[in-house]
């Protein structure tokens, strides 16, 4: 497991039941921590109420999170035999920072799978482009998560013209993405809409975002792609896939963002 | 407006700031209110507690809808300018029903629009097959959804291969989806996996839904596309599109479930 990452993302339990955290330094893009980082965080305090894994989480986006301490309410609204169902809300202060609900359960492998699609075709990892935005990201510097050169046009004023990337993510001190890393992970690249040159290069705020886990991944890096099908009235959708070194999808992602403004 | 699915969707609220409310009659399927529908109710407490229309809404199931009346409690997170981030949850005595997280706001229209894809091609809804699961259904007496023949085969035994329904949405006493209509439109057609041969045609509980409101549907009826892409370890995805008259999409959904077990 990443340790960078687990202490990073570490939440503990006090007496009265909320959880205490802390965004750590350097996991911003651009002076804001990454939101599948703080997804992460919170997550890790959902699974610890719940007593189980994520399966389902959806985020809304409050405020930017900055380093320092923050506080994990967590309310386990039902907890059955098999699934739990968790809300969760961080703050900074008494700046609420995320809004998360989500169904907490274990996998339960097996029965007949119809999966339509597969893992992207890339580049050696080493012959890809980093995936962060061309601002300064202390996040891009903790993971490893980088681009088809096709899909990196947009930092040379080239967008391809596709609205979507493809490329590898990984933890640089461990082989293996955890389920808290694999929810981080469908938030790690830069937005697809870079690659249409309608928009500027910008801040592309994500309103609201929503991973199915479907698989533990198995060790080595995530095969991801990310693409926008309705771009729109300045917003736009951005699914991924993000499939593991087995070529099994392990998680599915899907968000609202606005597009940037310049 | 549909006066009938106006009336069963009506909330109240009180002065502790709580909605009533009252899952109606004959909203069910086998017993148990539309999941959708009870979105649509949810979503109108949050709406007015924002003090604007849903945007982006995920519902968490809890368990089954049962007519007689229910409590919405409605939480604004936070309220902004141009946005609002309001947590619900809906309850029927003290078992807790479904689980809500949403953003509110008016739609912004303007900017360059990219639409990868188009309205399904759909023969006349007269020679299109009711799209209601082969049990008793007061829901889809209440509302008009029908589905391509080529989709309905599962119907008589003959499912057609392909986990794809497309097909028709209308309310039967007005010409307007309204916005909450269209959140129920999303969960208003037969699971998807009914049309493979893998599966039984039996109950297959959504464990959560989320749906993105795009614009304000245009009178007429809706043109609607769920297809699944990722079936595997007993759950299964289906993504909705939804577009008006004027080939406009208006909506996309996306939703995690169990398979049927039969």
């Amino acid at each position: 497991m990443s340790t960078e990452f687990a202490a990073a993302t570490a939440v503990r339990r006090r007496a009265d039941g909320r959880y205490d955290a802390r965004i750590a330094e350097g996991w911003d893009i651009g002076g804001n921590a990454n939101g599948g980082y703080v997804i992460a965080l919170a997550a890790r305090a959902m699974a610890d109420a719940a007593g189980r894994p994520p399966l389902s989480v959806t985020a809304h986006y409050l405020s930017p999170g900055r380093p320092g301490p923050v506080v994990v309410d967590v309310d386990v609204i039902r907890s059955g035999r098999r699934m739990a169902t968790v809300a969760a809300r961080v703050s900074a202060d008494t700046t609420p920072v995320l809004a998360m609900l989500g169904t907490f359960a274990d996998q339960a492998p097996g029965g007949p799978s119809v999966i339509t699609g597969e893992p992207p075709i890339l580049p050696p990892s080493d012959e890809c482009v980093s995936a962060a935005p061309p601002v300064a990201s202390g996040f891009h510097t903790r993971i490893m998560s980088s681009m088809r050169p096709v899909d990196a046009g947009f930092r040379d004023g080239c967008p391809s013209g596709t609205a979507e990337v493809e490329g590898w993510f990984a933890l640089p001190d461990s082989d293996q993405v955890d389920v808290f890393a694999l929810l981080m992970a469908t938030d790690a690249f830069a937005p697809v809409v870079f690659n249409r040159h309608e928009f500027p290069v910008g801040w592309s705020p994500t309103l609201e975002l929503t991973v199915h886990v479907r698989g533990v991944p198995a060790p080595g890096p995530l095969r991801c792609r990310f693409a926008s099908r309705f771009i729109a009235d300045g917003m736009f959708d951005e699914s991924g896939e993000l499939w593991d070194s087995t070529g099994r999808l392990v998680a599915h992602s899907r968000q609202l963002a606005l597009v940037p403004r310049g």
